[in-house]
């Protein structure tokens, strides 16, 4: 018989915390020992038995859950944003003190979207130019979109480091706003229309060629699998992973 | 026997005239009589007995080959920018004075531009959100192209004309740029990237669906079938027609 | 104040009625009078005041449905398939005895869709190449999709009528079904993946450009516009009118 | 000042050869020292001081020049097809004999095609579905193209060791073709179009998600930048190396 992995869902209420108790309870490998909302004791956790903490709650209360987790010895999984540079070193302090226990903080759990921005990265040296368009529905409030930024950023590393030039642009006369933003050197145009969810192209460029990568999420339940493949990984990575690609096989 | 009409071409010896010269000369139904480049007199049109002038020169010089063309009786079909309100508005005057001749004055000659174009504005009243996305070689100076100030202009028109509202933004937060320019209402996107050479979209959403229209031009030889349509049928078009979708049976 | 359109859908248990129903309830200027399920009578519509009926139930019983709607001098808007050669012939013989009333049978209510085969049918004869690549979830059991068959035969008779030769081929070395399928002259690829939901592509190819018609559906929702469309507008054609496009305004 | 590579081009009057004269003359760190064609004498080769060959002749020459190159100690980059397995082994002892001589036998040199085939396979046993379209102008024989061969391939090969199951398919109604043709179990459709030169997209499905891979190759200038990084590096690949991903740094 198969031993199931006892986990618990914090902001169980939310839109993708109740995707992930469906996700869970699916799961033949896992157990939902706990599903927490809004002011629900964590002490519940301790009680329940849970090993695993999938936190999908709010910036503003998503430390302490996970400080909470790591100091009962719990493995924590987490998509909560707000995971800011002061955040991440006090969370890396506790963890030394607690050798066993892993904690993932993905930004990003939709696999598609991970795999896509590391392979555009690490292809992009190989072509002159590169840019980003992300498309999602027209109710988002920020543009370009988090991931874009991070794509666009890890781009810029990689040909930072292989030493490849800017991406070359003889625009002399531009209506404003035409050729997008710049994050890092690299051009994102953000699209808003009804009817999308949250989509993106990376366009790498050279001579006589483009390859494209893109990703399209139709649906919350797309980042289901990675949270599950969080969730199966984490005690196998003690200490702190910051993105989902830490944990997939992607040497080639 | 199949009767040849008498093209000349001006411009012979740029880009796209020394494409006009070979398509005409593979054209069964087409004589080329002369091929005109910097310089040489217009005189030499009469003496070929031209009927029809294709002018691909520089906007320095269109207007006076077409006043040449009107007043010898030749109609022309007019590929070279630069024909402003006052230009057209001569020409027109021009041509109330010689009744038969046609003129046809088109920015664009890809058939599949002007169709995606034609068809693009039609469709989108049916439609909340409405954007376009332009992409080139980077070695164009201008941002957006002069094709998608064309295509959003008339995707504006045809939606004030029905009513509709502009598309939905709720963007409060965005990187400057991220969002693109605004042509008339309506978001346009650049995008520069070394390969490519002139390609557009326009992405239309509503409730659940997406309408995707792109024509890819791929070389210049996509020119070609527009002029040879445009000399095929300018003299039935007597007077001046500005855009080569006034030829084209477009109707549903 | 506005005058309600009185409305009652058929089928209102199954998925695309309950999406109707709340489509319905949504619109201001209509009012659902009844929402009838498997074995509710019909003499509740009468009952109900109803003067539009939406039927989208099952091939069984929506010949039986549409009639009694046509015998009470209501309109009716069609979504559910099984209207063969036969069932049309009937339904018209009635119509010529109830001369105000008119009857939509669509059978793709989807904007979008109907827009994109009829502008690629209209377009396919300036292109000497076309193909259609049509992809949907993994679920389905026919391929390719009707509307697909739909389009290339719309495509099909358009260039037939305009004398166009077919697409160019030369493949002498086919690995079994490389190639697609062949619905009158036109080649049609089918994809299923998991993710998907109904997606369609017509291609059309000429020297040096590709024009491309994409349409998306993401969600069922997506048909609605198409329903209330329909419903405001079957009162003004009487008779019986079969597709979506012939209530669109697609002149150019 | 920089070192040059002396560099022969075997198959110079062909397309593709013709195009790497060009680009070895371009390279600021290669030198062009022989340029031979059909019929030129193999000795003009020692003559001229090449250390690096370039084949890009016919399947009936290839193996002799590669050998000749080895015999005398000069590095191959091999872009010319009929490399079976009888001339691959054969080709292999020759190299045992002359142990600092590197042969690099690439069937494709577009850097963005073998970088979508490699990135596609490796995130394919991710997802539960997966399929390939590969496009092309209408003058190609065979269908499917062999680069889209090899892609499915190399899918399979990873799907299989990491024991995914086969990409769910519920088609039950079929009109013959239309799920295209089978590559070791992937389902591989080709389209034909006028416009066309190379084209390929990888498909890869998941609940709620899409990845897309996508390349165009638009001109043959893009197999040089592939044939110059193979000239660059195959002094440091001693022995034989197929495929030019070999060459690439795609460790993530």
């Amino acid at each position: 018989m198969i031993e199931q992995l006892p986990v618990a869902v914090l902001g169980a209420n939310g839109r993708m915390g109740a995707e992930a108790v469906k996700a869970v309870e699916s799961a033949p490998d896992m157990k939902l020992v706990a599903a927490l909302g809004r002011g629900d004791s964590l002490t519940s956790l301790t009680d329940a038995g849970a090993r695993f903490v999938v936190d999908l709650t709010v910036p503003e209360s998503t430390e302490a859950n996970v400080r909470f987790a790591v100091e009962n010895g719990m493995h924590a999984v987490v998509g909560t944003t707000g995971w800011d540079a002061g955040r991440l070193e006090r969370l890396e302090s506790l963890l030394t003190g607690h050798e066993g226990v892993g904690v993932l903080i993905a930004p990003n759990f939709a696999l598609g979207s991970v795999l896509a921005s590391a392979f555009a990265a690490k292809a992009s040296k190989y072509f002159e130019s590169v840019e980003v368009i992300e498309l999602h529905h027209p109710d988002k409030v920020d543009a370009p979109s988090g991931t874009a930024v991070r794509t666009a950023q890890l781009i810029a590393a990689e040909r930072a480091s292989a030493g490849v030039e800017p991406s070359p642009d003889a625009t002399t006369s531009e209506l404003a706003g035409a050729r997008g933003c710049e994050v890092d050197g690299i051009r994102v145009h953000s699209v808003r229309l009804r009817g999308l969810v949250a989509h993106q192209e990376v366009l790498l460029g050279g001579p006589g060629e483009q390859l494209t990568f893109r990703h399209d999420s139709f649906d919350r339940a797309s980042f289901m699998p990675g949270v599950l493949l969080g969730v199966r990984n984490v005690a196998q990575h003690p200490g702190l992973t910051v993105g989902l690609d830490g944990y997939l096989d992607l040497g080639l």
